[in-house]
């Protein structure tokens, strides 16, 4: 089998650590910069990892996707509040059996872009790390590490397999999951930690160190576990247990602002549409109410309107 | 009948304005003051009110209550965060036949009390006023002023109508009502405005102009209605057109920061006990879960704590 040639679109926390990893061990990775681009180009990308400290110099480096060459497997790593450019930027990289994978929080990604590109290979992924940008081409990995990876219309794992071992043979855990169960328990973390972050601007480790936010964390945790299974109607379904697990790994974990409390602390748009909104909004059409994840959505709209208005 | 002879605990917005209101109308009235006593002494109570601007003075005021003298009828106007302190402070007031009426917010203050006083008469009030403290012996009054009082252990309701009268006789609006249907029809303003105003540090007009936070305050609001019915169990009951006219009354006031609002402004404790905690203990005894109300409260307590320990 041919070696991947592989786009990371968005070379941020996520993308610069995961197409790091890949370029680091070898593979043929070309980064889309976007204000970080000049500095890149002269100095590098410099990982700050747990599992070791590297940097990739020289680097192939970007700052428009129209210069790109087509890629086998192209990822997508930009803030899902900007995927409407990506029916534009996407264009150059695509050839006729490019697989784009996703790697993005929540819920409805992979579907609003297949409208885009209706006979595109997609796939989606996620990322369960704590890593962020620290500086200009210098990316801070903190804890965790791995990517779950699930086909959303490939027309088959092939090449997905093939991501799979390039992964695991640069040093990251990695497997291939059932994309839609995967994103719902993605979002069990994900839609108390981030907006609850963001409400009472705190990290997790406040959150969990007081009963009552614990106790919330909790229940919506569990409404999220209550939405998946709805929705999945025995295709699949989620383990209850699945809250007490998540809640001891964050404990564990060094304390932590999620990436919306980021986005928030530097006013940026918040992810809303595929964490909060689409969630909600699968889960009652098959008949269940998120209750209070409906109230935080809230709470975060009105937080974001406000900064964005002032 | 003779005259009543009035004390007041807690002369400040509440009972500064009420107790004011009386004494400028001729009647006996008695004042409670702590940091202000000083100040009011030498100066007086000035109240700027919609309704005409006045002044007590010279003015019935102490700093402790064993100077006071045995009243008819008693306000009390502390935070419910310091009913505690009843137990003792009540006793120099108290004569065979006093009535102890509580003039605060939520429900259950009057069971407390009556546990420490198993013999005491005791009603409960409702002041509907936008008003506040804006200095030394100095009320601002801005909007509203209406009372309703409701008997929760008096013997017959013939010192409640003569307090009714007083206050007719004053120029303010008061009426005698049930007192579970009134204080659960509060409840209906108190949760959603007071708890989203400090968890999203905002005042009343914008939490109505964002369509988000007027959505989940009616959202709120509906819970306290369907909480209070269970509660009610056909003695009383709510109608849930409360909602939609209680937001349009809140919409032609002027914008408005709850006193939850102000007590977390001056990092005092804030009344969660009788606002929240006992209104969603009450209703899940009744088989009705209050969920975003409890969300509320659990949030609101992670800021409490955050502001006492910092």
């Amino acid at each position: 089998m041919k070696s991947i040639k592989y786009g990371v679109i968005g070379s941020g926390a996520i993308g610069g650590f995961y197409g790091g990893k890949l370029a680091q061990s070898g593979k043929d990775v070309h980064f889309l910069f976007h204000s970080d681009f000049d500095y890149v180009s002269k100095n590098g990308l410099e990982i700050d990892s747990i599992t070791g400290n590297f940097k990739i110099f020289p680097i192939n480096a970007y700052n428009c996707t129209s210069e790109m060459p087509k890629c086998d497997v192209v990822f997508v790593c930009l803030k899902t509040t900007n995927n409407d450019l990506l029916k534009t930027m996407l264009l150059p990289l695509l050839h006729e059996k490019t697989v784009v994978i996703l790697i993005q929080n929540g819920l409805g990604t992979e579907a609003d872009l297949q409208k885009d590109f209706p006979s595109l290979q997609i796939a989606g992924a996620m990322a369960f790390i704590c890593s962020a940008k620290v500086g200009d081409g210098h990316i801070k990995h903190m804890d965790q590490g791995s990517i779950s990876i699930g086909s959303y219309s490939c027309q088959d794992n092939s090449v997905l397999e093939q991501v799979d071992n390039d992964f695991k043979a640069s040093g990251i855990e990695s497997n291939i999951v059932d994309l839609d169960a995967a994103r719902w328990k993605k979002l069990i973390w994900n839609i108390p930690f981030n907006g609850m972050s963001v409400v009472l601007n705190t990290t997790t480790d406040s959150l969990l160190k007081n009963s009552d936010t614990r106790s919330l964390i909790h229940t919506l945790m569990l409404e999220v576990i209550r939405g998946a299974n709805a929705v999945g109607k025995g295709q699949f379904s989620l383990d209850e247990s699945l809250a007490d697990k998540m809640i001891s790994t964050t404990e564990k974990m060094v304390p932590y602002a999620p990436s919306m409390k980021l986005d928030f602390d530097h006013q940026r748009e918040l992810e809303l549409k595929y964490i909060y909104q689409k969630p909600i909004v699968e889960a009652l059409s098959s008949g269940y109410d998120m209750k209070c994840t409906q109230m935080l959505l809230q709470q975060l709209r009105f937080i974001q309107e406000g900064y964005f208005t002032k």
